[in-house]
């Protein structure tokens, strides 16, 4: 193994390969609740594409397996290595190569972090659109995992804001995939099919993403209902109005009552709104310009009341950033709160409200507690599963991911699989699709190299 | 050969396959200029999903090559069946089976053309946003070829609108992918991987379309400009701009005086501003609020004006109509003017003056043509090629798709490679992603039954 590592030191330099105790804890896991921690045998810094493609041909010479890592903060255990394995982490490849505002993309490397993507494209009034609510994530890892977040009702999630790839198959080869164009109809495309693919097929170290004006104006509605049901039922209604919110979540009491807790969050409704309150909605809307951002406002306002809001709150913008900034942090909160686990089932939107009491039954059969907030518009649920025992807690995942399956949603919208749900995704996906994956990811990774024990065994 | 017929008629019922001289012409072929027609040794009108696999299982025993077709408008020839083999043809699996207003989604058969989505879909206040120029056209053959069309630059194109699909795999199995959700993250995204991959790696048989609110408001402005640099210039500023129009296409005067003459279109531009003319600019502007859109042309027309438009016409809405469907019907103005090939090379939209300089120069020096028109906001050129020498085309469209490629674009946007392109793709693509394709679709269909020589031989 000696050998190994002199071939990987040569590759990235001396100082840019760690090893044994040198490993620091960080590079052991992602943020998953339920993934020990695990440190891999090396950790290598490449700074360029032909560096990553040296490492993937020193590590398919010696039969080691590789994990990739952006900043670490996914959710699923996906960028969690193994012990005998090589870590390559895209701390150094963090550059913004171009703002190109005149074909409204920006070129990045995988190690870029939104904050920094967002500070970039601000400066040229343009703007990245994907936010999962964690702003020192990478661009890499949010590609690795399809991130979504609070904006995709508006703009889809990293798949639709992703126009191509550099990308280093396990045999060295160095791809470029899709351009700096939104449509190309010549082969098979391999853009979508590494996004998501959570470092299972490939080694993404360029990523060409696609801008939107940034509008200058917007607006944040707080809107709390008496009944869970009633804010489910209007969330088809808003959608449909037209006014095409770029914010659209519930949060139920509990988690509003936690995260307002955490995060010292005062949002001016009055104590008797809030205990008659089963559930918030939150509506954020935006323009360029001012004015009709101001009809907007009042639009969506007398459709919340319509559609059965106690009252509505338009927030001011210290007032509306804090609630955002808390419910982004809403899996603090929960972890704080001490959930054992931490899921976000996708469903058609329509049957939200169905699945929502579904779970509700499923955890008080299990003696437990199914807490959450949600992208509503995009039927996503996030929510904190609180039961101590594995055994009833995984049995209670397994009829919670089951249920929203049957109606037709997947086990996750935008976390991945990961390693803390493969087991789940063996047992419940069909057989001949899990194949097929199995013979995609034989087609790019003949060896298995490539972050085994990740998506499936 | 008797022994697979009777199969085939036994899955489909006698009445629902064709051969020999059953098969009739159009059978034999798509739009493409530059394909010979060819008949199938057998025609099957398949009703379901297990009609198909059956089909297709029989197909696979007896080594038969199979060609899937929808209503047969596609230009590049991925259509077109083999003389050995059996066409699908998606004909009788032709219903909307639901429109989903909760969810604001579609599902279809292969068969439905636009025009009768467009009708289902408008009963419920909602819209299929992708329109390829052809309403006869299938959606199964959109997602075949990944079809674009002019409101893609506000919509995107075919892979941006299809959520989710039922395919058969050349094995016989039935899979589902997607959903009638924006957003999954539980393994490799198959739904994106079938879209574009022209009849090659699974027959489609249930496509889930996303919708959009119908808006009620809409303009068409139309802006003659001297110079056609300055065209291309004035399209990044106004997709800067935030007006976010749904139409934004450029026709150069040759190709305006031939649509107008072939549809006998007459929109109000003086004489003598026609004839200092170089290109024009289309923009339409939609909005579901009549006031915003009165504000949204005044603010276009200006902006026009900034940029160096001659003059602006805002055409009422039977000239507007009248422009938008010869624009559509460009291609067959173009074959009508005797175009030996049309071609839809796509390239960033900043590129676009240089390119079409270069494609002046190549087409110059061939002693050809290339005239055209495009979807500008897309950087989608669309070029009708004059050019008889057969060995002289074939070096110029070398010289135009190597050019294409050359500033990061691609040798289609929504066409396809299909037959009529795939000798170029193979001189110009990188050999390494060639390969990694036909791994992905031994991957899909290892005895290669599925649609041979399409995309590659």
């Amino acid at each position: 193994m000696a050998d190994v590592a002199a071939r990987f030191a040569e590759v990235v330099g001396e100082h840019n390969l760690l090893s044994g105790a040198q490993v620091g804890e960080d590079y052991a896991s992602d943020e998953s609740l339920t993934c020990e921690p695990r440190k891999p045998a090396y950790v290598a810094k490449p700074a360029t594409a032909d560096e990553v493609a040296a490492l993937l041909t020193a590590a398919a010479e010696h039969g080691v397996p590789v994990t990739a890592r952006g900043s670490g903060t996914g959710l699923s255990g996906a960028a969690r290595p193994r012990e005998d394995g090589l870590l390559i982490s895209f701390e150094r490849m963090n550059a913004v190569l171009e703002v190109d505002v005149d074909n409204q993309v920006a070129v990045v490397q995988p190690g870029v972090t939104l904050a920094e993507l967002d500070e970039k494209t601000a400066a040229a009034g343009l703007a990245y659109t994907v936010y999962p609510g964690e702003l020192s994530a990478s661009v890499g890892g949010n590609v690795s995992t399809n991130a979504g977040g609070m904006r995709a009702v508006k703009y889809g999630v990293t798949r639709h804001n992703v126009l191509g790839l550099q990308a280093v198959l396990p045999t060295g080869e160095i791809l470029r995939t899709g351009g700096k164009t939104s449509k190309i109809s010549t082969g098979y495309d391999l853009t979508q099919l590494i996004i998501g693919s959570e470092g299972t097929l490939a080694l993404v170290t360029e990523v060409i993403v696609k801008l939107y004006p940034r509008l200058a104006h917007g607006a944040t509605l707080l809107a709390p209902f008496g009944d869970l049901d009633q804010v489910m039922g209007a969330v088809p209604k808003i959608i449909a109005s037209g006014l095409t919110p770029n914010i659209l979540e519930y949060i139920d009491n509990l988690t509003m009552a936690a995260i307002s807790y955490n995060e010292k969050l005062e949002l001016g409704v009055p104590e008797e709104i809030k205990n008659a309150t089963q559930a918030y909605l939150v509506v954020g809307l935006e323009n360029r310009d001012g004015d009709r951002l101001d009809g907007d406002v009042e639009r969506a306002g007398e459709l919340l009341g319509e559609l059965g809001a106690t009252d509505v709150y338009v927030l001011d913008g210290g007032s509306a950033r804090k609630l955002i900034e808390a419910r982004e942090k809403a899996f603090w909160s929960a972890k704080a709160a001490g959930a054992d686990d931490v899921i976000d089932v996708v469903v058609p939107r329509s049957e939200m409200p169905a699945f929502l009491a579904r779970v509700r039954e499923l955890a008080t059969a299990a003696e437990g507690g199914a807490l959450g907030c949600g992208h509503a518009g995009d039927g996503n649920v996030h929510m904190g599963i609180f039961c101590k025992d594995p055994e009833r807690r995984r049995k209670l995942l397994h009829d919670i991911f089951a249920a929203g399956m049957a109606v037709g949603g997947a086990i996750s919208g935008e976390h991945g699989i990961g390693q803390s749900r493969k087991e789940h995704y063996a047992e419940l996906e069909d057989p001949a699709k899990l194949a097929l994956l199995r013979r995609i990811k034989q087609a790019f990774d003949p060896q298995g190299i490539l972050n085994p024990g990740t998506l499936f065994d």
